[in-house]
């Protein structure tokens, strides 16, 4: 008689999935949560690094693909792309003098090379991406330019859109301006001897010079020598830019009741830079989103919308050239809603939406939902991640749960990324928060997102 | 007549000098100091990292030389020795596998070098010392000994204690059971990306492998990937050892009035590990006792006791032999008491004394003056420090001056030795406490110390 009953309700879904998502209860079973953990372990330990466009990241697509088909994730596929491929060479430099210094330097991704046996010049040191641009042209001629700054912990992260920058473009601005090479403070807040790397864009027409960041300790070392006389650096950086070179995203689904809701998209990124282990950029975000979809996949009960959980493949040295190449196969579905973890992994303290005005109950259901988690609901504009920005723009509705940076940009895109600088309760609390959301989001009965036209 | 007053006073100082040092003033006007955060800003700026027998240590005497006379203090000279000569050369690690993960890896002092082309072995895993020694002989024949433990924070550092012997004799008992070489988990208490390097030391008649340090993220993947399989690293490590080499200590005085009374020395260690900049070990310990010295110079009031500042110049890599040379060629003089400063600049908690029972009411005076700094009596042994201990072994009085070692294991002997981590406030709490205690000792009435016997 059990028997029968069981079977009847495996032949049965729809009758048990009718019932509906419960936010609460997956919320809080979600705070025992062990399958994030596992994930992080798992892609830290067994593949490591894995910058986009190598073949580490090509293992790791391997490795999502195993995983998420283990996981019981529906329609399990690579979509691939190109990226614009850059690996690291040597990087060593030191402070010249009597009694040498060995600097903690690290090239940018897309710096161009020193000849092999070196580069020597002195510095021309700047405070600030502002000072940068206001030296004359030509006056770095045969200089190294040197850029410092006060980048400062913040819980928002916004330190980073203000000192970011001088990564971002100081390069390109120092190399029209003749310089023989770039060195930046990192653009991080951490004091320890591991340098910060990241992309910086060279503007077209421009030859890529070297450029590279030392460690903040360095770069208060070369600021106190500075004060005393001339510092002149010797850099060797042989990094090779490879051309156009594979990359893709690692896709999975739970199949939604109701293919005219629109899709639900969430993800990470599965790429990392090639210093650290990717732990929290971004494992934690593949991680979270992950064990928040399999916490749903689980519960017995099929969500009206399809969840698609995406784990985009060159975020880091494609600066989100993944997301362009979803959004742009993807372009004739209907996405409802779209959210991206990549931001750590450390607890979630705010969120703010994006909802169409008829959805604002939406909203109110969302914060009661997540306000036993810790997380008020905030009055900013959402951001969506560099994955799904473009899902967004195109019309989707879409989320930014906000994680605590304080300690993000100690760690972001150096050797210290790596599986103990996860902290697993918070890490729990992060996939409580997006199972509660998930569960509302794709069983909300409103209208989300927009129908994305058919160019 | 105010001028011949003036005159008057400076023509005889002895007057001025027998109202006594008051030791109440002096550490609170030392609370304001800012000579010791000058010192080590000097020292590791102007000099550097300054490993004993190199010509950086070399330079830093230069500069320990210059810095003391201008201080205005006596006597100055260097007293030269020899000390085992040990370079670090190129150091790189790996696991080996299909995504290879580079290792911050260190030699240990007087590692022994690889083949210049590296040397690939499987390890064998050992989780601390006791597991190793218990290795059958000849078990490691061609395979790398990999030593992890647990070490742990703690405020008296005594974790150092438990878990250093795996550095100090761990590679002697890995190559006396034929171990191609051998790794350990530094001897560290953080989580970055920066390995801990120190002395090892070979027994007489063991031909040195090669020792290195992994950082303790390191250490934790290679435990991860042990529990999965194999695991297989390349090492190329070509330190060198280079035979007897010049080093010696700075030495500077304030003359006592009372040369029967004894000589009071103090002092730190001017050499440093070679990876960071020598900021807490132990450009802290100079600066401190330096600084502390400087205010009862100039108090105006000559001491009873001769103060002797010694800047010793090859603690690390010498293992305390200069402390030895320095006992060896002043074991004719009396020496009343002895103390350094060896454990960073953060804050004094506790003291401990070795006094002789008849200058019992000198701890009492200790105390009084230390209380309002927060520093309490403690019942613990004097250590003294590796290069004061021969001298109280010899017959010297001393004090541990016990500084909060919580996070000084994770600094130790890392490339993150740098000036950033040495707190102004809490250094000056140290000048402080130093400048109390030799307001006291330099001038207490009682016998302190024993007459050393003159061999």
């Amino acid at each position: 008689m059990m028997k029968t009953l069981l079977l009847l309700a495996a032949a049965l879904p729809s009758i048990a999935f009718a019932q509906g998502l419960d936010p609460v209860a997956l919320r809080d079973a979600a705070l025992n949560d062990t399958l994030a953990y596992e994930i992080i372990e798992g892609l830290t330990t067994e593949v490591g690094p894995r910058l986009g466009g190598t073949s580490a990241e090509a293992q790791a697509r391997d490795w999502g693909m195993a995983k998420l088909k283990a996981l019981g994730f529906s329609n399990v596929h690579i979509e691939p792309f190109l990226v614009k491929g850059w690996v690291r060479g040597i990087e060593t430099g030191e402070i010249e003098g009597t009694n040498p210094r060995k600097l903690a330097i690290t090239a940018l991704g897309n710096s161009g090379a020193t000849p092999a046996e070196g580069l020597s010049a002195d510095i021309v040191l700047f405070d600030g991406l502002a000072a940068l641009k206001a030296a004359p042209e030509g006056s770095l001629k045969g200089k190294i330019a040197f850029v410092t700054h006060r980048m400062a912990r913040a819980q928002d992260g916004s330190s980073y859109g203000a000192f970011g920058p001088i990564r971002f473009v100081g390069p390109s601005i120092a190399a029209k301006k003749g310089a023989a090479a770039i060195v930046i403070r990192s653009a991080g807040t951490d004091y320890h001897r591991n340098p910060h790397t990241g992309v910086t864009n060279f503007e077209k027409g421009v030859t890529p010079i070297p450029a590279a960041a030392v460690s903040v300790p360095d770069a208060e070392l070369i600021e106190r020598l500075a004060k005393r006389g001339p510092v002149r650096l010797k850099l060797t950086l042989t990094p090779r830019a490879n051309g156009p070179s594979p990359s893709g995203s690692v896709v999975g689904e739970i199949p939604g009741s109701d293919p005219s809701a629109g899709i639900v998209l969430i993800g990470g990124h599965l790429d990392s830079w090639d210093l650290g282990q990717g732990a929290i950029d971004d494992g934690a975000g593949v991680a979270i989103t992950t064990a928040a979809a399999k916490r749903i996949l689980d519960s017995g009960k099929q969500p009206r919308r399809t969840i698609r959980v995406v784990w985009f493949g060159s975020e880091e040295i494609g600066g989100g050239i993944d997301g362009d190449a979803y959004q742009k196969a993807h372009t004739k579905e209907r996405h409802a809603f779209a959210a991206e973890s990549d931001f750590g992994a450390d607890r979630i303290w705010q969120f703010n939406v994006k909802l169409p005005e008829a959805a604002k109950d939406v909203t109110a259901r969302l914060a009661t939902a997540l306000a036993p988690l810790g997380i008020a609901p905030g009055k900013g504009e959402v951001e969506g991640g560099a994955d799904v920005e473009e899902t967004i723009k195109a019309g989707a509705s879409g989320i930014d749960l906000r994680q605590d940076g304080t300690r993000y940009f100690d760690l972001h895109h150096t050797p210290d990324d790596t599986l103990d600088k996860i902290d697993p309760v918070q890490l729990r609390q992060n996939v409580a928060a997006w199972t509660a959301m998930l569960a509302i989001i794709a069983n909300a009965p409103e209208n989300l997102g927009q129908t994305i036209s058919k160019k």
